[in-house]
């Protein structure tokens, strides 16, 4: 169990095989009862809904489920309006629990209706993929897109609790599975050089649902999220860690066009990049660098992004109002375990990232 | 000024004549600068936005103005999307300013952007209704009505500060002016006895924008407001005092549709409903009911619904799920300046209800 420790809103991560038929159980014992929502969508909710539920059940709640069609396309304000009309619908009260069973997209929009239906209503993450296990199940981070940007609509709402079921990612795609191994990687670049290590000796082990070596892996970045979230709740300054690679990743994934790149995948390729142009400014030891490269590509994610051209990237920085006065702010690498805030010309980058797509194996 | 306590969300009440004219220049000390998005009404807009315009550009700030349709049917969550896409064109970033000019409606659903862009921006309240200005616009609340009930989207975000100018309710329709006199007498009726007689002795200039007894009168309203408010900041417990009257006045409300009785108006009505029903139980002396309904009267309120039957009342209630197990919680008065909680049995309520319909000089 890691523990998020936020004063009078910390809250428990339960990591184990099996958590998900445990729910039901902690409820109860946080005091939860009456109706409980449970949001889900359909693939997930056809694999986990009943396990969720029968806990519920059991435990005394009286739970019922709410549907949402799956993708990121419907991470949308007139998707939770259907959360709200469920919610309604089933008389759900101040004190009544929101359960979020499925990957980001479910969480963050179940989340966002529990922190604004009735001005608030407790609120339960049980993610299933490993993006979401190890990134935004933790934090509290809250949301819906916009048609203009991700994100642009949100809350910050903590979960009373986080149920964790490796078992789960058996029947995660295995294109998802690695994409979620990019965070995990990520955790290891910016503040824990042993881990980055632990994850380096078992690449084959992390790629397997269910071994031992998978679940540390989320264990361990779980306890490294929590421990950021807990010294930077609201984002006001080393919570800015935690988007190592999302700059470059970000531009990667909206000039692709959404879809294209998977997160994961985008923020791999980002993290390649700042890796890369870390060293190049003399921040980053070389032979680090190539080792951030190489796990990456261990764990079959790209390294590059080389169907996208400068100027696509460099627009993308500036449309994300990343640029300021001809400056970007970049969390860059300063050898495995560490990182530092640094501002860059932009010049420098574009310069740079020609540089980089041309080098490389492929 | 009234100060608002709540550690580091704490604000200022500023209250005062042209208190409109000076927010840029507040803003400006609170540090806030870049874009600045005043949420107004068309009517509203008319008579004041220029004002508001002029202090924010004054002050540096580069001030831009969404207007939404007025009324309560327009507190939706499509008009929140209409600020949303508002706030994205205009380039608002985290740190820029959102300013609610106008009643509670522009006040709650302003407030509910704000908290939910970006995951919370800097949100400044400028009331132009009496009751925006001694009740909604103080304490944090912000939201919308969703078809099937008011206010079940929402969250808690405080503003930043409250801008009272006392001389906007000169262009209020009386009946506004009227309406809003229910929640300022509620504030002697639960907690301030003085307050209370002070109302009874300048009935007359209460009803007169402008005049010194009115102000005193929102200034007073705030200050015990900003205190509940201060001890309960979400609605754990002592701020359900701020509900006298509600119970009742929600399902006046409800019962007679919509629109039919103005919030402030329902309000007086339940004040009077639960004054006379105290008084029976024996919880108030019977004096200070006829002096509650005296008041409510004197300021051309009504004190009774008589064309709403006992069955839609009770049925209301009953919907508002204010009914458990037969019971109802009403907060209930002890005399002037005193209420208690007491659960009362549904059908002491309905029979209460039909008397006190029968009885009074009308």
């Amino acid at each position: 169990m890691v523990n998020v420790d936020l004063g009078d809103r910390s809250y428990p991560i339960i990591i184990k095989d099996g958590a998900l038929g445990t729910i039901g159980a902690h409820l109860k014992k946080l005091g939860l009862k009456g109706r409980a929502a449970l949001v889900t969508n359909r693939r997930v909710g056809a694999l986990y809904a009943q396990t969720v539920i029968a806990s519920l059940s059991e435990a005394g709640l009286d739970p019922f489920v709410i549907t949402l069609p799956d993708g990121e396309g419907y991470k949308t304000l007139e998707c939770a309006q259907r959360i709200y009309d469920g919610l309604i619908r089933h008389r759900m009260e101040r004190t009544s629990p929101v359960v979020a069973l499925g990957g980001g997209v479910i969480g963050d929009m179940a989340g966002f209706a529990a922190a604004t239906f009735l001005r608030g209503v407790p609120y339960i993450q049980a993610p299933t993929t490993l993006l979401a296990q190890v990134d935004s199940s933790v934090g509290g981070k809250t949301g819906v897109n916009h048609p203009r940007g991700k994100n642009l609509i949100g809350a910050f709402h903590q979960p009373k609790a986080v149920f964790i079921d490796p078992l789960v990612l058996k029947t995660l795609a295995p294109r998802q599975l690695r994409a979620g191994l990019a965070e995990v990687i990520k955790y290891g670049v910016i503040v824990d050089e042993g881990f980055f290590a632990y994850l380096e000796a078992n690449v084959e082990r992390l790629l397997t649902p269910g071994s031992g070596p998978l679940a540390k892996a989320i264990e361990r970045s779980c306890r490294i999220k929590a421990g950021v979230v807990s010294a930077d709740e609201r984002e006001g300054g080393l919570r800015a860690i935690l988007n190592f690679g999302h700059t470059f990743g970000h531009a990667i994934e909206t000039g692709a066009g959404y879809g294209r790149y998977l997160h994961g995948e985008a923020v791999a390729v980002g993290m390649c990049m700042v890796a890369g142009f870390s060293a190049e400014l003399g921040l980053c030891p070389e032979p680090d660098a190539a080792r951030i490269i190489a796990l990456v590509e261990a764990c079959g994610l790209p390294a590059r992004a080389r169907d996208i051209p400068v100027g696509v990237v460099m627009r993308s920085l500036r449309l994300d109002k990343k640029v300021a006065s001809g400056a970007i702010r970049f969390i860059l690498s300063t050898g495995i375990g560490g990182v530092v805030m640094r501002k860059v010309d932009e010049r420098d980058i574009s310069r740079f990232y020609r540089r980089f797509m041309r080098s490389g194996r492929s």
